[in-house]
């Protein structure tokens, strides 16, 4: 088998942005060999929706389906990656026109998002690109199972009334944030999206790679 | 593709045993919808060995490669799972007579520690199966690039030297610890094993998944 394995997930670390409000993630040394330790263990202290990472239902709809039993049926398996290099928010016509085979299970959207990546110091952008409302529910009339963008939110900051998580997570689509997606080419790959197993959680960070046949 | 995807991650709540002398996982609400929040999201505090997770070279060798470092390469690929349901712990004796594949790269080991999952209420048992050095230093002679078993730890508890980690770990093998091997038939597999990419960290929490084609 030659495939090549894209990893898609995001370095964690303190230095990536958290959310506004959020208190920030910590990742440090409980013991270390330097110390006279007998092996190194470290400790990670964050709120679940940090880095790349999965929403279950349950984060905006009270009573869903938890990340723990969100079927990896839904998390594995053919993707489509379509690029939109040059909008401010994605709409529905701009995903009718992107030419989105109907068949399209997983869809992950590039944006210029990913550049921010390079530079985690200048902190969270609150003019990111995500879907507008509508934009969701195209998703949701389409029958796509998952949706992943290359930033902290599928929505666009303070949206009101959450609009486009409310549509996606009501209609139990797997929502997937904070992919890295620098330097990734639009087209088919196999998806494996692997969110920790959080029990009754309303969501996870995840390890996420793109493998290309 | 018809394929079933048996999912051998340990569901993580503060139930499941942490070691011994670590401090117990949390896993809570920062904030709930039923208490008039927009949305429900949770914070998880824990130690990066708890539940099913991966170990790597740094975790026993100062200097060596990180979590966030170790190859999806390795982590993705074919594996064999070798059940040995009646021994106390593992030699190389066991795993020479295992009839073991010569070039299996992936070896994922079932014992009697499954069971211990059925009842996290029991918590830590110090009496869990695990390989003896001399069965890790066979490990590492075949060339063996990943490891897996059934409880918390590859090593027996309190083993001198923690000469079983340092054989694998020193050799760069993958360790994976506290897989949930319930149910699961010998034979060959896709293993899927894919830990939180934390920066620079002796090990990750992780989703795994073994894939029957």
């Amino acid at each position: 088998m030659s495939r090549i394995i894209h990893d898609v997930t995001l370095t964690l670390s303190p230095e990536v942005p958290a959310w506004p409000g959020q208190q920030a993630p910590k990742l440090f040394r409980l013991r270390s060999m330097s110390d006279g330790g007998a092996n190194n263990i470290s400790q990670l202290d964050t709120f679940v929706h940090f880095g790349t990472h999965v929403d279950a239902p349950l984060h905006f709809v009270d009573g869903a389906r938890p990340i723990d039993q969100m079927p990896l049926e839904t998390l594995i398996g053919p993707c489509v990656v379509v690029s939109f290099p040059d909008v401010d928010a994605i709409s529905r016509e701009d995903l009718e026109a992107a030419g989105i085979p109907k068949a399209t299970e997983r869809l992950i959207i590039q944006t210029r998002n990913c550049q921010l990546f390079d530079d985690h110091s200048q902190g969270f952008d609150k003019n990111f690109v995500a879907l507008t409302p509508d934009a969701a529910n195209w998703i949701v009339e389409r029958g796509i199972s998952l949706v992943g963008i290359d930033y902290f939110s599928i929505e666009r900051y303070e949206e009101p009334g959450a609009a486009t998580h409310v549509a996606l997570l009501g209609a139990e689509v797997a929502v997937v944030e904070g992919l890295d997606l620098r330097g990734i080419e639009p087209g088919n790959y196999e998806l494996i999206c692997m969110p920790l197993k959080l029990k009754d959680c309303d969501g996870a960070p995840a390890r996420v790679a793109l493998i290309e046949n």
